[in-house]
């Protein structure tokens, strides 16, 4: 999947958004997860030194976002609408959870524009707004409490859809030599010889000693370097005490 | 799964942030998913009101958080500490993405108590803190700007967790009452007839024109109200215009 072109698909519309901080915000949001089409609908203040301050790193999503007056202009070409709700709707379309959402989002956007839609602060989206949408998301939430902030709902959106284009590959794993069959044979030969001297391992009565450390270090899988230093400390603990 | 039990059992570690606000956004967004236990490490000033303000309607998760002096207390007896960490490290743990980490945690979390652990805003989890948790995730990020807000980061853990743990189910679908094929099939006939009368529809060279009604109908998955409406428009159609 071409996931840069498909997150460069994906718009992010606030319709009338109250707190400009809560611009700033989800632009952060946004270009943390590799979006970076943001869309304002008569925004109550913008541009706003709120909204720059807490972009922190994503100043130049807010100096290219564009403001429309309505929801309709924002949308533009899109081929699919999607409003978020923290609620059901009577009316209107039926709910899809997220993470349900995300693969056929992504799938759209590998074919057209795709806009997520998010409604201001203290009413969400209104009847008419959800009216332009085709479909609406919802992120489940504690029904107790379910008010996510709004730039707090970008994240999750971006972080849901981004991870699901796989857009961005976790790091790689450390490097790790790991150890050989045989350097680990030699290295239980040792561990074996030392908790005999030991006394540790009574040779008549091994009590299955050896097999609960072949258990316990096949669990962690030995590397190289570990063997090395593991038998260091054999070698260490075999030293006669003075 | 029990959820409810599960995310009880998960705690919420901030070690040492530097900024009030974040907490309180903190604690609403891990309120927003169902978690309620905030612990924190060392916070630079706690209580604050700006904690307070940020926090919204999470307020009693500020009032039952518990303060300590180091990480290891945090933990207390947690049986799996799960740092959060934007990048890979050389040393300690190998990093798991969030989503394939997340169903091992919930599954940690239906044993006992787990941690999630996350760091000072602008320097992260140290190698010392790092230490104490035994695995590393990541929430991946656009590598040209991976800097989350840490409250961002705790919504979008919080997220994955109760999602992974059918925490909360999405709002139920609208009732709907499907059509039966009866109601359908008299639905088309009627169409077709209105068709044909209109003139769009040449009996003599239909076009496959209804084989398209009916696919697009199909989609659409017709309610018995719809079909009802539809043929109510039809019928209107139908009269002679004067």
């Amino acid at each position: 999947m071409d996931a840069p072109g498909t997150l460069a698909n994906v718009r992010i519309v606030l319709s009338r958004p109250s707190h400009p901080g809560n611009i700033g915000s989800a632009a952060r949001a946004m270009k943390t997860m590799g979006f970076s089409d943001l869309r304002l609908v008569a925004p109550r203040s913008f541009p706003d030194a709120q909204a720059d301050a807490l972009a922190s790193g994503a100043l130049d999503l807010l100096q290219h976002a564009r403001v429309f007056e309505t929801l309709g202009e924002a949308l533009g070409d899109a081929v699919l609408a999607v409003g978020f709700s923290s609620r059901g709707r009577d009316l209107s379309h039926p709910p899809r959870a997220l993470r349900e959402a995300a693969p056929l989002l992504v799938a759209a956007a590998s074919a057209g524009p795709v806009a997520l839609v998010f409604g201001n602060e203290t009413f969400g989206l209104t009847n008419e707004e959800l009216a332009c949408c085709q479909w609406l998301a919802v992120i489940p939430a504690n029904p107790a409490y379910a008010s996510l902030n709004l730039a707090a709902a970008v994240q999750v959106a971006c972080y849901e859809v981004a991870t699901t284009a796989a857009a961005f590959t976790p790091p790689p794993e450390p490097e790790r030599t790991p150890a050989t069959v045989e350097e680990v044979e030699a290295f239980f030969a040792h561990l074996e010889r030392a908790m005999v001297a030991s006394g540790f391992l009574d040779p008549a009565m091994p009590k299955r000693l050896m097999e609960r450390m072949r258990r316990l270090f096949a669990r962690a899988g030995l590397e190289r370097e570990e063997v090395r230093f593991l038998r260091g400390m054999l070698a260490a603990f075999e030293k006669p005490r003075r």
